[in-house]
């Protein structure tokens, strides 16, 4: 499939580098190419800078936001909360239209140090926003409560004994969405309903900050025992 | 140990049983004991009235707040997220002091229907308001990320395969809180650290409520997988 993933982060880096690695034509969206490819820093949690990764994945184009999502079938925002909607708005909503949205981000406010807060909760969420905002795109949110690691390769932890969330509007996508996830090793997939569960998915995230720092590690996830 | 159970709802009726079970000499607090024996209704998910649970435990108290709290060496605040405050004022101050207050309730707003919203949340949090309006009181925040019958008897829940949460500021308490856990079945008790940790336990409401919505049950919990 022709997949774009928007963000150039960890998050990004490493769904990207796992749908070509599982045989997809995969481009990194991002605001200008040129710029992401000249920062020499890396990030705060010791990742490279973005060149030293695309020198190791050269399967995975980098694009502009709009050439990226232009070209795919469909998308992942692997952005910032806050930087989320900016990136859509710049991948244009032409090029959304039609197409499934896969809403990992997270709407954290960093603003006053850790734990981060949410930007949105509770009576509205990250995923609905990006709805709302394009109405013609079929957004599914998943993978938001796990580590980028976790998200791709579920079975280097506990064998892959632990749940993943799904929620969104349009049946047929989350079909999409649940058949990529089996790819990457999910097996217990659960479809929590419409969009509005990802409020639920979201406010996992005070918690899951919580444990990352009691467990000493944010390699963790949660079973859904029933 | 004596051991009150401010409120008497389901929850309350729950914790006070096992808890009369394994041997401790429990009392369940209420605003008037006369007016609660005297109700002839169910509650919205068919639990009976107070009484016929009582006609079956004998060996629970039935007291006012202040006279449950006076005498109890631990309370559990078994109350609704809206009634804790209310009932822990009239348990009294000088009641609480010195002593650990089990918090397991959820701030858990119905005004606007399924799924409620929460009250206090990200920035705040039922336990630790608790904790602020009765500063001598040791509060430990746990048992509420499941539901009543999952409370008491973990391991009618898959062999007990799941996890627990604790939160407080008072290390010996929380010591105090995680062995009667233990003396009810709970194995993984997991230390989120101080009471500003119950932020992240209350915020997974939100996400349990969606759960038992998809899987049509509350009997589930999660398991931290790591």
């Amino acid at each position: 499939m022709k997949i774009a993933v928007l963000g150039t982060g960890n998050v990004g880096r490493t769904i990207a580098g796992r749908l070509a690695g599982l045989g997809h034509d995969v481009a990194i969206g991002t605001r200008n190419p040129q710029e992401t490819l000249a920062r020499t820093d890396g990030d705060a949690m010791g990742n490279p800078p973005f060149s030293v990764w695309h020198g190791e994945h050269a399967d995975v184009a980098l694009l502009p936001y709009a050439d990226a999502a232009q070209r795919a079938e469909l998308m992942f925002n692997a952005c910032s909360g806050d930087g989320s909607l900016p990136a859509l708005r710049l991948a244009g909503a032409a090029n959304l239209a039609g197409k499934v949205l896969v809403d990992v981000a997270n709407p954290l406010d960093f603003s006053r140090g850790f734990p981060p807060t949410l930007l949105v909760k509770d009576s509205d969420s990250l995923a609905e926003q990006i709805q709302a905002a394009f109405p013609d795109a079929k957004v599914v949110k998943t993978l938001n409560t796990v580590n980028a690691a976790v998200m791709v390769d579920p079975e280097a932890l506990a064998g892959g004994e632990h749940s993943i969330f799904l929620s969104g509007d349009d049946a047929a996508s989350k079909g999409t969405v649940g058949d990529l996830l089996r790819s990457f090793g999910w097996r217990d997939v659960i479809d929590l309903g419409d969009l509005s569960t990802a409020r639920g998915a979201e406010m996992l995230l005070p918690l899951w900050l919580r444990l990352m720092n009691a467990l000493g590690t944010p390699a963790f996830n949660f079973k859904v025992v029933r």
